[in-house]
């Protein structure tokens, strides 16, 4: 059995291969295959034989599993010991009384006492790369959301005698939009003056969150709460003025959370302006692209954002060749930034890819799918099938993808086609498809191999980090305990591996992942010998 | 593609081989490399044939699982069109509102709603084979346990002034055991009298059960308090003459529930006599197997009843080199009857298998081992690795195996060497394992055809049927929605295939259990056409 060891064993060196992925399967049915052969018991072996055969397989096991093959430099080794190190001592006080454990709970339980782990700190600080799955108005965090209201010409509209805001809108005079003649609107500076300048601080914070909702009665319930979000800030963020500032300052929380590089996905709503005129879509995706530019231009360590035009998906089919229509428009005018194609919406409720595929296939090749698919928890359903024509289809990535564990054959398809999946625990967590994070299907892709990223999908709407606790949660509770600083670098590295980027714009992009990633290693090391 | 269809589509007869599991693994890396072959993306074909091959697939998918290989007969086919109309009832409610849908729910709070259900009662009438995961004295239902407390001679230690039962004690005198000098006896019916029989048997009701703590801080504190049901029981139920009376009323009662074979692990305590006199070991084996030839006697449906010795993990591993002695000695003197060997209590508080791999290496092959191992979400601790040194030592089934999903090579040796896992749905959820059945691992061994059998594992505790609840959650909370009268006849098949049966007992349990299917299929029929 040793005999395979040493080839696995021996230093993995950049990313991982097609071929070095299918070594890793074929090994594990040869190992088993071996076994098979050696007959179903050991009892005729001595212990010691018994113990040398046993610790092969299991390390063969580990080795299967993802950033095994990655060699740590020296100075990586010595980080790697510092992080070891805290997260051995979390897992054991979670041993102890598992009660204590986050992973086991709920993050709108766990929030402020994450903050002080010493793990999330390090985490916090780690350049983890590009977030790969994250949606155009629930990026930025809370506070600065309120900060919005402050701006000038802002309407709110209140609705139960003025006590709920159901919308807001910039404006000079009062809006009177048809949609909403029925409306009760007043400005905000008096809404805040009637109900108190730190009510409405409180009241705002939690409407423009999921808090403190952690249980819902079902996953329905907890989307329909979440779509209420998007549509309460509509009014907020599509004002065309504040809809480069908000990207801007995304972009700027991203970074200061370790992420140089930011994929969005966008419905591309048209935005208005303050006297009601309305702007073209192809006008938000310039302000995107136009912000981005000037945020790189001031942070030379940033690598950049790209679009994915990413429209409903409770749609008839026909209104589907015209978001295909709209991406070939999109992507000839912005070439190498809307670069990609999805649908969003609760994919329950919504329609599944199968029904669009006429439609779809109409998508030029050098437009990307990536594409949501099996963020459900009914196995079999045609949600759940989703997975399946999001990879007959040609997608690049797949969004969630909780289901895919329960489809082997998708799975390996995505190991072989290297597809990576985005995983994005928070969320998950959040929309009520699991709660312990140890039970977290992407423990399963960890272990086999299938390629993930860490993403954060709404981090606004969950109040956290832009992407450092959907890593925590990651590190901690998901992957084994085993999982190390190779782990964490190949998700940085796979964030990048498997962005839009194309070959130029990824070499330069490791370049800068790699200038800040030393830098961190020396930091980590200092610190603790400090 | 197609050309793998019409082979796996072949009528598929008796029980999966070793071999059709490997072409089964085989055909999926196939149809992944041939897809590969294709090109990422299909964005070239026509709607048309776009969809042809993902029916293909698709269907290849589904071929992959669990059940999908066997041929129903016309009159099977007619009772699965009954069955399935009811699943299909229930969940399309569950869609339209996921709240209602029972296997989302923590079983206390849906017990008495699942009782109402079709599928339910389709399912408690179903002959489902045997049970091959159960504990000794945590099989019987309460009114059981509430009606051996009216037995003559019977004491009861309470404490909290009165108020807490701690302990029982048959005795024609007060107890005088030195353990329990400080106890409080007194005899059962002066205590119900003081305290009013309907509260003492609400009380007890309560005690015998987990009920109602459907939430625990962690699933350490949900064990200590199972663990503490176990204890309060002790005196109640090893007393000789009640030992050997609640085994028979185990018998019957799964019987009832549609159980022809039950596999039992057992810590085989050294049982009392009224004096205070203690029996042998061997003498409680003698009563099981007696008890259980005199059950058989009586119902010539029934198939049996197997004795796996069981005691308690949690010890230094000399005592384990004790075990095995024992093991060996009880095995010499029924060796029809107590056939295997396993290591009981909380895995996570226990010690690892790998610690007693020296006397475990030892016993003899003739007894099976079948060992509980994975019943744990901490990924990469001793307890995970459990299912490790389980397969390697040989087991020949896994109890829980909960976390075994996690660990491709381990799923990949228990299809090749033909393991079955003994998944518990009720149990994990009980012992806070996770909440929501659709999230269960055993999704995952379904689809990925790792074998396995459904059993309840203390159903005395959670109140639950002796099976049937368990066969409800995994047809419509874990497998997939299309999963049928094939996926439930071949799990009690496997409950055969996989149990301790030799050859010829084996073949004698097919044809018991054949003659009741056939039975019930026809009463499925009839019942719809009426």
């Amino acid at each position: 059995m040793s005999k395979y060891l040493p080839r696995l064993a021996a230093p993995w060196r950049g990313r991982p291969s097609l071929m070095a992925l299918r070594h890793a399967t074929t090994d594990c049915d040869k190992i088993a295959h071996t076994t098979v052969s050696m007959g179903r018991s050991l009892r005729k072996t001595s212990p010691s034989a018994y113990k040398i055969l046993r610790t092969s397989v299991a390390r063969l096991e580990q080795m299967i599993g993802m950033g095994h093959r990655i060699r740590l430099s020296e100075k990586e080794q010595a980080a790697n010991a510092v992080i070891m190190a805290a997260k051995q001592k979390e897992i054991q006080r979670g041993l102890l009384d598992p009660s204590k454990f986050s992973p086991g709970k709920h993050i709108f339980e766990t929030l402020s006492s994450i903050r002080k782990s010493p793990i999330f700190r390090l985490l916090k600080k780690m350049p983890k790369g590009g977030v790969l799955h994250a949606h155009d108005t629930a990026l930025c965090s809370t506070e600065f959301l309120i900060a919005l209201t402050y701006r000038e010409h802002l309407w709110i509209c209140t609705t139960d005698e003025g006590c709920r805001a159901i919308a807001f809108r910039f404006s000079v005079d009062k809006p009177t939009m048809k949609a909403m003649e029925a409306c009760n609107w007043e400005p905000m500076e008096e809404f805040r003056q009637r109900r108190g300048e730190e009510n409405v601080r409180r009241y705002l914070q939690q409407r423009f969150s999921m808090y403190p909702f952690s249980n819902f009665t079902s996953n329905n319930e907890a989307w329909s709460h979440f779509m209420g979000i998007f549509i309460l800030l509509d009014g907020l963020l599509c004002y065309a003025p504040v809809w480069g500032d908000y990207y801007y300052n995304a972009l700027q929380e991203f970074y200061e959370d370790g992420v140089q590089y930011l994929e969005l996905r966008s419905l591309l709503p048209p935005l208005y302006c303050i006297g009601g005129e309305m702007l073209a879509i192809r006008d938000t995706v310039a302000i995107y692209q136009s912000e981005m530019k000037r945020f790189k231009a001031s942070h030379p360590d940033f690598i950049g954002s790209k679009l994915i035009y990413a429209p409903l998906r409770g749609v008839e089919p026909k209104v589907v060749d015209e978001y295909v229509k709209t991406a070939v428009e999109l992507n000839r005018e912005f070439p190498d930034f809307m670069i990609g194609f999805d649908l969003v919406g609760q994919e329950e409720l919504g329609r599944p890819l199968i029904e669009f595929v006429e439609p779809l296939l109409k998508m030029p090749e050098h437009i990307n799918f990536y594409f949501h698919a099996g963020e459900t928890n009914w196995f079999g359903s045609p949600i759940d099938e989703n997975l399946l024509d999001a990879i007959l289809l040609g997608t690049k990535r797949i969004g969630h993808g909780y289901a895919i564990t329960k489809h082997p054959l998708s799975m390996q398809l995505c190991r072989l086609l290297d597809i990576a999946v985005e995983v994005c625990p928070v969320s998950n967590q959040v929309l009520q498809l699991g709660v312990d994070y140890r039970n977290h299907p992407a423990a399963l892709m960890i272990a086999a191999n299938v390629p993930i990223v860490i993403s954060s999908d709404d981090p606004s709407f969950w109040r956290v980090a832009p992407l450092s606790h959907d890593f925590y949660f990651a590190f901690l509770g998901i992957a084994p305990m085993q999982a190390d600083l190779r782990f964490l670098k190949c998700l940085a590295l796979n964030s990048i591996k498997y962005s839009a980027l194309r070959g130029h714009e990824k070499k330069e992009a490791f370049a800068k992942w790699q200038k800040l990633w030393d830098k961190w290693i020396d930091e980590v090391i200092q610190k603790n010998s400090a």
